[in-house]
């Protein structure tokens, strides 16, 4: 079968692969129906990750083919959605609501192919009611990471009715994160971003107002627009130095930051945190926990995450899909196996 | 009067200064009946924080003497316990829970002295049911800091029943945390402490279990303690690196990391809190949001915070005050006006 690897920065090849097969009695082998590319698989393809004959992707929907024999909740033919973590569904920090970081758990790859093996199948996939329609396969596509993970960024900051709330990052989870903040009842929602394609759509997901400015001045702005306070909640979805420090200093003293933008040398200093006095959390989205939520608002049309994806490809074409979201001609790019 | 003026690092003196008066119209000034030396006064006292002659204090409790036209909730006569923080406790940020972050406050200071100034007295003040009895003065001058600061740490951390709570810090609020956790309901309290006559107070404020081990050991133990999984809520009470790495790590995904200990030189590595997926919130406690609860379980003596002192002194002596808690020769130190 095919699948894309990354053979090295920059150099993302669709190969013959090794069919997948159960090896573990947990396991499930799926049929992807779409899969995607996510903005955490830039990191390597730009150095900033190292990266050796990677087999890529992690978001992935389809029909289970075969699953193991300890495995109850998903059958041949339904068709599923799954986390980007893998986790058992049992452990205490399952339990708990923390499935991204399951203590048996790990991460899914090998996603951008025809098939793929789904460890710890039961705590992770999810079956929607029945065959989606097959206009609803991007938004159940987007459920796997993005839009768990701009959703898990909105409830880590706490977002809610009455509640101001600031996205920091304007990729597809920092969208995302605009759609979860307006299902979650936010009053105003504050998109940071400068390009306009990009506030189009923040707009259509539910942002009120854009600010333009980053760093210090982005973060005067989000003073100037809630009373010299600062925003209840500050979603943080880029990952870097100035966005984490632009993120913290527009929440006001009490405030959260939902960061969900994988750190890259960030280094945030205590002092500063210490009289910030915000709440901070983040981490890898525990998509599982909101997964039956989540179809079930997609499988009743009343959202409408998968117009992230503004281009769709052949698997074949997977490289061409990496350049284009690594030129940002691309939020979200989709590819078909 | 007679006040503490700290000259410069190690050079404490109790000198004739200038006598408090009615400035503000929302001032309030008291007669001191009891005031004490702060675990973050030792950081300008080590030469860590710079410090030129500065009255010192910012603990206390006394009778109001005077009071400007706008103050209404205390009046001349009555005994008072305020917070080391300064709020208007009507702003928004006051509303919402977090005075010490007040959008028109300060920070207390000067106390260690006769009499004090309060600016902003109705929102940082709170008046006791009348004429506290004599042994509960130290109890009461606690929840001026130490203790309102012990509790917002296990607040923080989220300590309630079912919960193990380890605090990483055995000063004077490191153990106060202990005791809030064990009024919060916490099944089993951890204190990391390596001395004897802390570890024994530790365990009369509620401790269950003593970690001597600090640092990486020190974490690993708490996870052995824990069926690998880490504490649910962990309280920081020191401020230095070492003592935050090892209260993020020793807490459990999706558990609660409350941080009290002012940070001194910390850099909170972005990567490690990512995976670490813990809630992390801290700063200057909101000591005027408990004080009404603190209070309470004061005058019915259902707790005894005042334990922490175990040296009491007259004002006159306070450079001997400084000096053991310098040596950790005491805990915490009283001082008598």
């Amino acid at each position: 079968m095919r699948g894309v690897i990354m053979k090295s920065a920059r150099d993302v090849r669709v190969e013959d692969v090794e069919e997948p097969r159960i090896i573990e009695s947990t396991d499930a082998v799926i049929s992807l129906t779409a899969t995607c590319i996510c903005g955490s698989d830039l990191w390597p393809y730009r150095g900033i990750e190292p990266v050796d004959n990677q087999p890529m992707g992690h978001e992935y929907v389809g029909i289970v083919k075969e699953i193991g024999d300890a495995v109850t909740t998903v059958a041949p033919g339904d068709f599923v959605v799954g986390s980007f973590c893998l986790s058992d569904g049992t452990c205490e920090i399952c339990t708990a609501g923390y499935p991204s970081r399951c203590a048996n758990g790990g991460f899914m790859s090998g996603s951008q192919a025809q098939k793929v093996r789904v460890p710890l199948a039961d705590g992770t996939l999810v079956k929607t009611p029945g065959m989606p329609d097959p206009d609803l396969i991007p938004s159940l596509l987007a459920a796997s990471d993005v839009l768990g993970t701009g959703w898990f960024g909105a409830v880590a900051a706490e977002s809610g009715p009455g509640k101001t709330v600031a996205v920091v990052g304007d990729g597809a989870v920092g969208l995302m994160a605009i759609l979860a903040a307006k299902q979650l009842g936010a009053e105003r929602i504050i998109a940071m971003s400068r390009h306009e394609s990009r506030q189009k759509l923040a707009r259509e997901f539910g942002a009120t107002d854009i600010v333009e400015e980053r760093g210090d001045a982005g973060v005067a702005k989000i003073k100037e627009l809630t009373n010299g306070y600062g925003a209840h909640s500050v979603v943080e979805a880029v990952g870097t130095q100035e966005s984490m420090l632009q993120a913290i200093h527009s929440t006001r003293p009490g405030g959260h930051v939902g960061f969900v933008g994988v750190s890259h040398d960030v280094e945030i200093p205590g002092g500063d945190l210490f009289f910030s006095e915000v709440h901070l959390f983040g981490g890898p989205a525990p998509v599982r926990r909101f997964l039956p939520e989540l179809i079930k608002l997609i499988w009743e049309r009343k959202i409408n995450p998968g117009k992230v994806f503004d281009l769709t490809l052949p698997l074949e074409d997977a490289a061409e899909g990496y350049k284009a979201m690594d030129e940002r001609r691309a939020i979200k790019v989709l590819l078909k196996p």
